[in-house]
């Protein structure tokens, strides 16, 4: 497989195309931003933590039944991929409240929802990646409708099965962010990454925050955190 | 009916309790705010517009089968309605791109949708009536889910009613926002108004702006198109 030019490069990580027109190669960066780019930061060994990690999680819900990108772990940082068109949506669904919703709705952190929520923003940097709707989703035309239920019938699958994977090593799932992408034939399959970066994981005895928010909010011991939670997952996986 | 304590003052309109606990007057005011209350000032004899506009159009849309809390009209200013608890819910909807829609979604005005967007803001000036979705309200207990689906009915039957009904005098629905309230006996009925503050109304010749707008933008001539708007009203009406 030979890794060709860069097509992308996200906050996080960059995709490159390879020599086969289905694959592309995500290459995981160091490279810490939040609050939409306002804060900058490295967190050293963050891409091979989310790397590695992505891929034992990845392959846990293939298991699952739901489709995903993941093809190969090519070195701490790399995976090929199937190549895709990311949807212009996170998806994020929250167990516990935190983080945005909080902030917008005056809801205090860490009341346990009765049952999820699901929600989307539009992945547009220009715009901070605002809230948006089913019905804005639709005459924006970021998604079909079919499309739409595919990408949520998906993600609940995918909460059922990450809370109980993170349970089981002691981590509360508040919530977390998934993105999908498009195959060439027009299929919808998981993309991005599940990682540190994109899930809030509390400790499930001392709820200590397990994720990064201890970046967001300068809690300390952000390399260190990363670490372990990688361990667990691979004690797991 | 005894006119008793005000209850409630909004920004364009006060709330008095009456000698039946069924029933509250509403008394409106020339008062107008824009931008979350940034912008302040006073549209002369708006009160009196929107008082006779909005009982005009809530009797017509009692007639298209729709439950509104208009019982009498008392006097320029003032309306005899049913006495509600208002869901902290704005319903917005949406038949041609403009205003917030336009602005967070990086959309130019004016474009005709395929089909209307409905969109709820959480009813809350501390936090800006920020955009809500229908699991945010769930967990927020904002509504029942039978309320939600009721609320979202009545809401595209009064957009296409008012949409004829607007086109008959010349002028386009863009959008408009509506509020409903819970009677005593639990049942949902349209509530607040429906006037040249609360819609989006463009001539359908001219795509002049015929509302609110003329005030937020300071486009001049604010009074006259009230004035013009309740005239065309009044003549169909």
């Amino acid at each position: 497989m030979k890794k060709l030019g860069m097509i992308y490069e996200g906050k996080a990580k960059k995709v490159f195309k390879t020599d086969d027109e289905n694959l592309f190669i995500v290459d995981y960066k160091d490279d810490a931003t939040a609050f939409n780019g306002l804060k900058k930061g490295q967190i050293s060994g963050k891409g091979a933590v989310n790397n590695v990690m992505a891929n034992i999680i990845f392959q846990m819900l293939e298991k699952k039944g739901i489709p995903t990108h993941f093809v190969e772990q090519l070195s701490e940082r790399e995976t090929l991929v199937t190549a895709v068109k990311i949807l212009p949506l996170e998806v994020i669904i929250r167990n516990v409240t935190a983080g945005s919703f909080s902030k917008r709705y005056g809801v205090e952190e860490g009341r346990v929802l009765a049952r999820p929520i699901l929600e989307f923003s539009y992945k547009n940097d220009e715009l901070g990646d605002p809230l948006i709707n089913d019905d804005h989703i639709l005459a924006l035309e970021l998604a079909t409708e079919e499309e739409l239920e595919e990408v949520k019938r998906y993600s609940y699958i995918i909460n059922d099965n990450l809370k109980e994977f993170f349970l089981e090593i002691g981590l509360k799932l508040v919530d977390f962010k998934v993105e999908f992408g498009k195959q060439m034939d027009g299929k919808i399959i998981l993309a991005d990454e599940i990682s540190p970066d994109t899930c809030r994981l509390w400790d499930a005895v001392t709820n200590e925050k397990m994720d990064k928010d201890r970046f967001r909010r300068d809690l300390g011991n952000v390399e260190e955190t990363y670490q372990e939670v990688l361990s667990r997952v691979q004690k797991k996986g």
